[in-house]
């Protein structure tokens, strides 16, 4: 690609990374917050009077979980809005 | 692709990113869902006086799951509408 | 693809992402949701008594799984109808 101008090559790769990289990052969260409802609602159905307990424990860790996730959006949205590298070539 | 015009390879790749990834960061969290409205339903099968608690729990954690999801939505959504590096080239 | 003009290129990438993307992520929501109405069944048919609770814990979460199609649908749409970049090709 050294024949494209700066800008497009910087603008082409801005895209792929960023679409690339926010659906890889959701990935394992999405998954092991799934994994955690499972376990919630399964031992909900086991043990029926402890399930304030487990639900709140489930709420909690998912928001933690959900964390690294959010992580991922946040470099994803400054790659794309806020690329302090950029003011170079734009 | 270097005898393309720059707006045509930025327009392709923006089209080719969001339709791949829209489905992809969609896949796992469908999936997740899916198997706590099973594991939900068949506690309420098993422990029929637990219903409102494995409702309530499964109907917040697949808002928590559906999370991961939309901010695949939302970085498609920028790229497309939204993608401050194009200013230059449309 | 160099020999092609732009609008052909962008029109024929256009209808492959579209067409492929809308069968590729409609098929999880659509197989989770064929289990959960299998599972909701058998667990109707093993506690009636349950049929209601059942019944509303499926549906609404039914509706919840649909929005993972819904919004690769809204992606495609866009694609298709709204694609803010094709401007300066038609």
């Amino acid at each position: 690609m050294n024949t494209l101008e700066p800008q497009l090559q910087i603008t082409i790769v801005t895209i792929i990374v960023t679409g690339v990289g926010i659906v890889l990052g959701t990935v394992v969260p999405a998954w092991v917050e799934g994994k955690a409802v499972l376990k919630a609602l399964e031992g909900i159905t086991r043990q029926p009077e402890s399930a304030n307990d487990l639900r709140t424990t489930l709420l909690i860790s998912m928001a933690l979980l959900e964390s690294t996730a959010i992580y991922v959006l946040l470099v994803m949205l400054i790659l794309l809005f806020a690329n302090p590298l950029l003011d170079r070539f734009f």
